[in-house]
């Protein structure tokens, strides 16, 4: 327990995230002691989803133009349809996701269902063993990832899972990750 | 009028369609004669949404598992998120949509928004000068599609246009390319 007490995590989210694949590692986090902020478009609220539907709002921790990339250790996307697809086209957003990768150094970043999507937008899945929700696979795979089917895949300090059936082994191996810290690639 | 007199067309779709990207053409195929079949997962209706939101129901005309694509002069394909995000991971949609473009000859295709997804899961678009909505535009680029941001674009019968805005370019568009009828690639 509380193997990630003085950690702080950024998980960044727009509407249309899968709320079992925010709430589910969000606990985790905090119950190993993480400080972790939730992170949004707008200011106040954004809207999660169950499978296909509107589900319930979250209380946002800090505006993505007021987020420093600098104040956190680690960073968890959640995934959902409609989350991922407007993130991917929000330039802010990318460079958000892109500083976690800087240079020879890698924060360690954690990336469920289509939460991928974004990564792929920022130029950072090249030559990187990962898994996704299956429908993103062939995009993965065309952005030169090296795309395999298990329920959670580490490379590097890069953790991704398939759909919230995989939110357990995600965990697990997210909370690993994010204790050992940043990785030199 | 009455361009498409004698021609059948197909509508692929499953449920989160843009409801604007199938009602507008659909409506101009039939002012020109075409007739229309919606082809869906399910036999009897199919959702569209508005945006983010679910809108209404549409009768769907034939059952994908029962469509036979040589009953068709041309294809259209609407966007949505949820729609192309679940037709490419149908087997039998891609299937479907490949058929159109068997061999050396080309039937005419429209797709607009991210309905071109599913070109590329079925392995499409390499080499195909298109566009469609921004987010997915590092997708068709990275499967080898030359992307160009133009309110339509024509590649030897294949019709692709951004998003609703674009609306009724695309129509005007797709029905000169449906009345041309088979392209030799």
């Amino acid at each position: 327990m509380h193997k990630l007490k003085g950690k702080r995590v950024a998980i960044l989210v727009a509407d249309g995230f899968e709320e079992s694949e925010f709430l589910e590692p969000k606990r985790r986090l905090e119950e190993e002691g993480a400080k972790v902020d939730v992170i949004s478009l707008a200011s106040d609220k954004v809207r999660s989803t169950r499978g296909h539907d509107w589900a319930q709002d979250f209380s946002v921790d800090v505006a993505l133009a007021d987020a420093d990339h600098r104040k956190y250790n680690s960073l968890m996307l959640p995934g959902g349809v409609y989350n991922p697809d407007t993130l991917r086209g929000n330039e802010m957003a990318l460079e958000f996701v892109k500083a976690f990768f800087s240079g020879k150094k890698q924060r360690p970043v954690a990336a469920i269902c289509h939460a991928p999507q974004i990564l792929i937008s920022a130029d950072l899945v090249r030559g990187r063993t990962m898994t996704s929700f299956s429908s993103i696979r062939k995009d993965l795979e065309n952005a030169g990832a090296n795309w395999v089917d298990k329920e959670v895949v580490v490379d590097q300090g890069l953790v991704t899972s398939r759909s919230p059936k995989d939110i357990e082994a995600f965990n697990q191996q997210m909370i690993e990750e994010f204790c050992e810290g940043t990785h030199r690639l």
